[in-house]
């Protein structure tokens, strides 16, 4: 079979020839891989102005990632400042429009290994929370890098809890100026990125005192670099973090502000303003000013975390394609690890996973654009439910997609461990998702606050709700459910409405017994504080079935709406129900508990689910495939499409500093150590 | 209260002060926190031996670990060189005893960041599979590093499936040679540790062929650099693997072997012996040449995976003891996170864990003990039993301890991703224990298959039982069985005998379904390899119930031991339940599956689960301080005994690379992306 060009992108010695083991999983096709690859896309025009971009960028030597691996924090730094000066030189250059979908795939060509991405972040604040007159302002300095922007939230002292942000900005009447000051070391903001060493610009978030009241958080530009010569400005210590798991690319810092003066105009102003005399005005909700953060946890779904999986997938099955194991038969060739029971078990859930997530993140931002102009123009009513919805559902995709990885990479077995493989880093960037944007034990409460409140709400006055429905994503809570689940065979069980039907049983349940407890607690005389600490363990089991639910529900819908395509409904619906039931098998008490299931029931789920590991077995190359990532993007010498693993392995490792640089140690410690060796030898 | 000197280790600014957050933690003690330690010690002699090595340790700048974690791979292995060399010259200044404990104590010391480290895995297979000749040879000149050892069994190709190694050793008996060779690319060894730069004497597993025939695999002592200038000696490729995701002091390495020639007589021949003219003969069973890697993987047990566990609670109980978060009621100062139920259900199983792994392994210790003389002597009897539990105890140990480790990373928050905490290297050391010395879910399934051999044996044939009972381990297979859970109160779940027999029955149930399921594809034709396969899922669920069985078992029996200590007693106890609660409810539906719990029976579990946490709470930082850490070992800026956690990060921060360095990316492309900025700023 051909190698398609805009797969095999690393032009080395073995590209051109097709390991026999991965080529014969690609020669019967049972659905359009093609179609697949554009679903994803969205379309296919994007996947043509993907596969250009990605072209450009691996013709162009200054973007490769050759040697990553071994490069230590500051020549990772360097490299990624230098992908991103040369990014933007190929796009005014090529006159890639500034909003354009280009840089995002350029973004994906090169894994994400640049620096000044808080640009962004800063950018989805601006945005969400300042004026027209400030958008005019610094929308396009920002974008033009005319100034190089961050967005600093977190303290070394303090995280999630905003309230508790210790970072002042106290309004001066008499100059008009906010006076932006850390009273303390826990207050310094530590972790933003772009910080440590080039940020220029920073959107500080702290806590707004004027007319002699504290008025909770709000986002200030704060020059903190000179644009002469990048000296921090005075009343500002500013440095990096040091080392860190992974994504040393990124420069996250630290930064104190000693008493910094900027004028009035410089705090964000769309829902607060605060007039020359110091007279504050609320123009939004207590909430408003958390919008910029949903808009931004929401904007990472689609790739973060979500591509580490799919590549951690795209380069285990790959492999477990190639290596071999274990003869069933004396007579026989060692088998495919990919054809062992437990290796399918392993990773056929991630795969299905990465397929949910992907439709998942997309219902999810098509909801934020529903609602993104009426949000701005001060119409909050769908904010609770957006907000809910970007903590339960970033955590359950971020918390999933980091132990996926790590199963996967597990499931290289040795292999894994190198970082040769690539798994290491995708691991360790998933995981990171876990904390950044929200910490995910601290999101999945926010979410079954939101939970508890509308069941309560449902429940407590049902004659209300007819008034005053329902957010979408709860409606469930109010609607007829099952005792027990009907199901009488196996093959009952691959039945969407059947499992998704589950979901929402077991979520109702859970979120019933949460907000009873909690109910309990209080009416003791507990307070409410008290009652939610109490119920906290149980307040995350209903957050993390809801977000459980919503995944069945959302990939359901998404696979019901391809009709026109039947191979490729079919192959997806085996995904889903995969994903379905997995969910079921691993959650099996929570099914069990009141009866829903019974024993003989979960025996059945699991017969179904064992049945459908071979039906994804014959499809799983091209499942990866279809994702379409270029081998120069997953940098991995398992994963690339041709499948010459062992060969790139051994070639990779003799270009590591540990061969190719001198060993001191050898006539320093080792030559001394051996001294008085004998003649015996 | 006095800080002791052997805990404080750092000697930095803070060390004098203890934090009143952590301080008070230790005001009130339940129960004798010395004798704790020196229970884990196994004694108080070893407790001072252990504080002894630890001050010299402490004491000597050349065992230092700062700036650690900014070192690239080449500087790591240099240091781990460097210290293992000074190690040595101490141990003879000090007249250490060769097989003392002293080394162990200081590789504790220096958290194993030493080289040179598989000497004890060639020697375990030494005196395990070597003559008393070969012993007499070899031991000495490995011990004393006339010569520098590893050992070569996993290949490029071929990991923990034995049979499939390529490398060969063909006897010549024109020569009384054996020719070693590596032919295919696949065959080249990949991965033992010390070889890539370091090694003199390579212990190779490889396929025996003599008489015509292929013996299977065998060990070979083989020279592969020169003792003069180490160089590779004729026909030896060797060389590193490259950059890996933690274990960088370790320089794993690659072996291709040319039609190497040794002498007959390197060859360890205690268990099968090649005569000159090269008649083969077998003195113990087919198993026997895999006893060196039973040693192995029982010795590692107690340190390895389980120290990083325990160092990660350590690390993780203090920094929530100190970091605060949110209020309950607005006039009150922001609360402990180890406060928080949310964060006591995370930290709590994992503390309860680290003191049952460690009751688990010293019994395993002490199973290796009684049998290693009568294994040596060549009776085999206890082999199978030994086997088993060595993989399926190694294997849920590492899987738990690396799943432990990451969730104590997690319950940090961001500070926990930052290397600086040392939560990162514990977590991806951890992770590696998984793979190394077996990959877990190949041990799991050799643990299933001892289970399901003797489920059959015991139920197929209960009148031979009695003749030839089970092994101790799976006895319970045959004891009375209760169908039902007694409990009819939260109180109940907090009785050994009834979490332990609830365990006994889940596991019995899941190797008999097991049984089951393949007997029953075997009956309708499947052959047994396929029956095997297609049953792993349950097997492998089956194997983990076993091994948990086994150590809520072992924890339960060594808590009972302590009758003379009630305070001690009682603290333990408390873990031993929760660490027997968690795993009921982390598997509730094993339990539900049948009836043997109820749902409201699981509901008594979880509130008996929650009960404890508060119970554990006011011991919890004196619970990890009886692990007896030095600050030095932890090297974590959260993690000191005096809680000052964010004076010190910022100071480690201060110190790292990224800070102390130039950015030349300033110059090469900031300026240039800034270089059109406007008159507006």
């Amino acid at each position: 079979m051909r190698s398609p060009v805009h797969r095999v992108s690393l032009g080395d010695a073995w590209s051109s020839r097709v390991h026999p083991d991965i080529d014969s999983e690609r020669r019967t096709q049972s659905f359009d891989v093609e179609r697949l690859t554009n679903l994803l896309d969205g379309g296919v025009e994007n996947t043509m102005l993907r596969r250009k971009v990605e072209s450009i960028i691996r013709n162009d030597p200054a973007f490769s990632l050759r040697g990553h691996y071994s490069m230590t924090q500051n020549e990772l730094y360097e490299a990624a400042v230098r992908r991103r000066f040369h990014l933007e030189m190929v796009a005014r250059r090529l006159g890639w429009p500034k909003d354009g979908r280009e840089r995002d795939y350029a973004y994906r060509a090169v894994s994400g290994n640049l620096n000044l991405t808080l640009q962004d972040v800063f950018l989805n604040a601006l945005r969400s929370l300042g004026s027209d007159e400030q958008i005019a302002k610094w929308d396009q300095l920002c974008q033009d890098y005319q100034i190089i922007t961050s967005y600093a939230q977190t303290e070394l002292g303090h995280g999630t809890y905003l309230k508790g942000l210790e970072t002042k900005a106290i309004y001066d009447p008499a100059t008009q100026e906010f006076v932006i000051h850390s009273p303390t070391i826990t207050a310094t903001k530590w972790w933003p990125g772009d910080i440590g060493r080039s940020a220029t610009h920073v959107l500080v978030l702290a806590q707004l005192i004027c007319s002699g009241a504290q008025q909770g958080m709000h986002a200030f530009i704060v020059p903190i670099r000179s644009l002469e010569d990048h000296t921090p400005l005075p009343g500002i210590t500013v440095g990096d973090i040091g080392p860190k798991m992974e994504m040393e690319n990124i420069d996250n810092g630290f930064l104190r502000l000693d008493r910094v003066r900027i004028p009035r105009e410089n705090m964000l102003n769309r829902f607060a303003q605060v007039s020359p005399d110091g007279t504050y005005k609320r123009l939004g909700t207590e909430q408003s000013n958390y919008f910029g953060m949903v808009v931004t946890r929401v904007k990472i779904l689609a790739h973060g975390a979500l591509h580490d999986l799919q590549k951690a997938c795209v380069i285990s099955v790959r492999y477990s394609a190639v290596r071999r194991q274990s003869r069933l038969r004396p007579s026989d060739p060692e088998v495919k690890i990919l054809d062992f029971q437990a290796q399918q078990q392993k990773l056929f859930p991630q795969l299905a996973l990465s397929y949910a997530f992907h439709f998942l993140a997309t219902s999810l931002l098509e909801l934020l654009d529903r609602s993104y102009g009426s949000i701005l123009s001060g119409d909050f009513r769908c904010l609770p439910e957006l907000h809910a919805l970007s903590t339960g559902v970033k955590a359950m995709i971020t918390d999933l997609c980091a132990q996926g990885a790590e199963v996967c990479r597990r499931a290289c077995g040795g292999h894994g461990y190198s970082k040769l493989s690539g798994l290491p880093t995708l691991v360790n960037r998933a995981t990171a998702a876990c904390t950044y944007e929200g910490e995910n034990t601290v999101l999945y409460l926010q979410m079954a606050r939101f939970l508890v409140k509308n069941y309560l709400k449902a429940r407590l006055s049902p004659g209300a709700t007819s008034q005053q429905p329902l957010p979408p994503s709860v409606a469930y809570l109010t609607a007829p459910d099952l005792a027990r689940c009907p199901a009488q065979t196996a093959t009952d069980f691959l039945c969407p409405e059947l499992y998704t039907a589950a979901w929402a049983h077991v979520a109702t349940r859970l979120i019933k017994n949460a907000a009873h407890d909690a109910q309990t607690l209080t009416q003791s005389g507990a307070d409410q504080q008290e009652a939610l600490n109490q119920t906290a363990l149980l307040q995350l089991q209903a957050a993390k079935a809801h977000c459980y639910y919503i995944t069945v529900k959302t990939f359901k819908e998404a696979v019901e709406r391809l009709d026109n395509e039947p191979a490729n409904q079919e192959v997806l619906w085996s995904l889903c129900h995969l994903s379905a039931l997995h969910g079921i098998l691993t959650n099996s008490g929570d099914f069990l508990h009141d009866g829903f299931l019974s024993g003989a029931q979960v025996d059945m789920a699991r017969t179904a689910y064992l049945d459908l590991l071979p039906q994804i077995r014959k499809d799983a190359v091209l499942l990866t495939d279809a994702f379409d990532f270029t081998d120069q993007c997953l940098n991995s010498a398992l994963g690339c499409y041709d499948g010459n693993v062992y060969e790139r392995l051994f070639q990779w490792a003799q270009e590591s500093p540990t061969n190719t640089q001198k060993n001191p140690a050898y006539e320093k410690y080792i030559r001394p150590l051996v001294q008085r060796r004998t003649a015996r030898l």
